[in-house]
């Protein structure tokens, strides 16, 4: 594996290879000094040109775990201003020595475009409405861990709910849940459900679509929400945030509704009042801080898996 | 210790026992490499919701001489800008491994909320008028090394002069000077003065209060300004920069008549021509910028106190 | 040398004596793991007052490489913004133990101001229109590779080309061309050359004049291009950037005018269409980023030259 781009391009069994070598990271997490030397001297540096600190600090704790040297490349102090290419930039930062770089860009596919104009291993921290692969892998990481699911979601009962057309985690959310063999159900209104789903279904999609969140709540295994953004008031895609609320919100009555087993999960940040109305923190299936804690361990294996060899791997021990 | 919020938690006893640490961290600061791994592996992150470079610099300083990594969390692009609360930003950050966080903040008392978020200790770093902890034990730890008064401060005559009103500095020197047994008073017009002094003494406040420096000088071991900022003149607090200077501000007239032993401290950044006339490079008991060499050696002790264990306290050997 | 600031400081045996260094930087950064331990526990501090991710980044790449901790102070979020003096900005942060400060600097001559403010060694990252000489090193050390001109560059013949007038990197490229024995030609439209030479030759600038690029085109073995900002058209510098293109531009059929051997060079970034309008990937000759690879090699020894000692130098090895 030299880039992870996209969840498309991984097979079931890399993704189960990932998770696995996942535990591996968790348990060096635990650790009283949780460090190995396993990527010293390597260089990984961020390109973050939408702001995200949450993930940013993710990928930068997951790099210094395994001894990488770390650099966060700001965008906006940059030649970038200097009206210098993005080609430009790329291959000038590589020829200062960069083994992988941590991309985030508002425009679906720049991850891709990069690998073209430089040898460094590229991550793609989320691109557009299009993929967000490390996102995924730890949303499988936690349901795999959660549930005791160690060898796949057969027969799991997932439902993503919220702004699916404009959200990369859940394209790539579908993509790795159902190559695990989940069932996915994706709740929204019209206006924000892709256009090849609204009027059924679609190939590219394996899901199954559904407008009432309230008659699946039963039998979910896992609820996961997805973050309203304002701005989709602003484009006329929803009427108010009361009234999303009121349909798709997580209540402290539908809470109540969800099996005792039934994982909540939500990618942050939260819009509380909005999706999530209930506090989080009183409800028993609740694991979205341990989203957060596997988000460092899962960016460890890809960084790993990335820029490590067999030899490292020894010195992880 | 799990957290150092106030001067008030400590003892004397206990801040005799920080003191004597920072001389044991300030001979690892003069070594060739300046350097031991008592905290690797520990992870220190600054969370700063107001700017100030010398602050977090001089923690970031102590923390990387004892192997932590250390983590900037800059509020200015994190979801705190999208509208996350505080809550679930101190949850999302410690749940990715956070063993302390240094927090400033302009609200008295976010500190202490911050601690019931997280189980990551909390260093003050200075919030609101409140406390500055971390100030006091440097200027303790300052007055202590260059009067040669490791026993404490008994009999030791000390001024504080300035805008006592809004400072957080004053407000926890007077607490740490007064637990070591100084005799402190305050020099400021009543306008500056904290309103339970306005009229008389305060169980508060262990101190006297003046308003003529002219006749304490000659008297004092410790001469220690404040800065004084602008803005009291916009509301309306203080008249004139220049009429404060001619009745505050330390001239070469006014240096002149200090003791040949007396030392004179500010927390800077100074008001060259406001509180401070003279050049204090011209000064002999200028001791301010040994305030912040030692700074960051009393951020080591507190660090180390807060993070550190018996067996890594031999690691600094 | 305790400091670098000027090319002419060095006389031409010391510019040896770094380039040899820098084939030994070279070779420590072509290692699976580029890290020596030379510079543990060295704090080397950048200071720049213009933004400039990219000479930033290089002097934090090498410093790492030799296991130094870096520091990087943001003028923008400091107490310079309080009103603080320069002077107070630079004792207090060297008050926390500071081996080497980076600099750059809008006003020529505030990195030889520093050096009267603090015992740490400075380097000069750029000030004003004076020097960048870490940036003539690498131009030599780039040249003298890809050329094999390990001896020296006697009779060598070297065009620089564009905004001469405000470019810090003319100034330094010309003396360490010269320095080493190159024969160095300017070329630029007069109102982009400094005024002691539209008039004819200076003792100061070792160099030949012209204002005619295409006529030098076959007898180069250098071509090196100046980055045209766009605001001297606002001072009516020049014309438009069409007509400087047409005249100065590197175009296609200006490259395939250069001797097959003939190295293009740039110190980025570059305006496309502007001073580079052939794309300089398709040149066999650019050896543009080469300069940024060396770059940190460069700066490695530098940095190394500064705070390093014999001792450091087996570790090396």
């Amino acid at each position: 594996m030299k880039h992870l781009l996209s969840i498309e391009d991984l097979t079931a069994d890399q993704i189960h290879g990932l998770l696995e070598l996942t535990d591996h990271m968790a348990e060096i997490s635990s650790r009283p000094i949780p460090k190995v030397p396993a990527l010293r001297g390597k260089n990984v540096v961020s390109l973050f040109f939408e702001d995200s600190t949450r993930t940013r600090t993710s990928f930068d704790t997951a790099a210094k775990r395994l001894s990488a040297d770390t650099m966060n490349f700001s965008v906006s102090s940059s030649s970038v201003n200097k009206g210098e290419s993005l080609r430009d930039t790329i291959e000038t930062i590589s020829a200062m020595g960069v083994d992988a770089f941590v991309v985030r860009h508002k425009s679906s596919g720049a991850p891709l475009q990069i690998t073209q104009w430089t040898n460094a291993s590229i991550v793609n921290a989320g691109d557009g409405w299009h993929q967000h692969p490390t996102q995924a892998l730890l949303d499988c990481y936690t349901i795999r861990t959660a549930l005791n699911r160690r060898d796949g979601f057969d027969g799991l009962r997932i439902a993503i709910v919220g702004d699916i057309k404009h959200s990369r985690v859940a394209r790539s959310d579908v993509q790795a849940f159902a190559a695990l063999g989940a069932d996915v159900t994706l709740v929204a209104p019209p206006t924000l459900l892709p256009p090849a789903l609204v009027n059924g279904n679609s190939p590219d999609w394996p899901v199954t679509v559904s407008h009432d969140l309230d008659s699946l709540l039963p039998d979910l295994d896992v609820l996961y929400l997805l973050r309203v953004q304002r701005e989709r008031m602003d484009e006329a895609l929803l009427p108010s945030l009361h009234e999303y609320s009121a349909l798709y919100g997580l209540t402290a009555e539908r809470a109540a509704r969800l099996a005792p087993h039934a994982l909540v999960m939500h990618p942050g940040p939260m819009n509380r009042g909005v999706e999530m109305v209930v506090d989080p923190g009183e409800l028993p299936g609740s694991v979205i801080l341990n989203q957060v804690t596997n988000g460092v361990a899962v960016r460890m294996a890809v960084l790993f898996s990335l820029l490590g060899s067999g030899n490292d791997l020894k010195e992880t021990a």
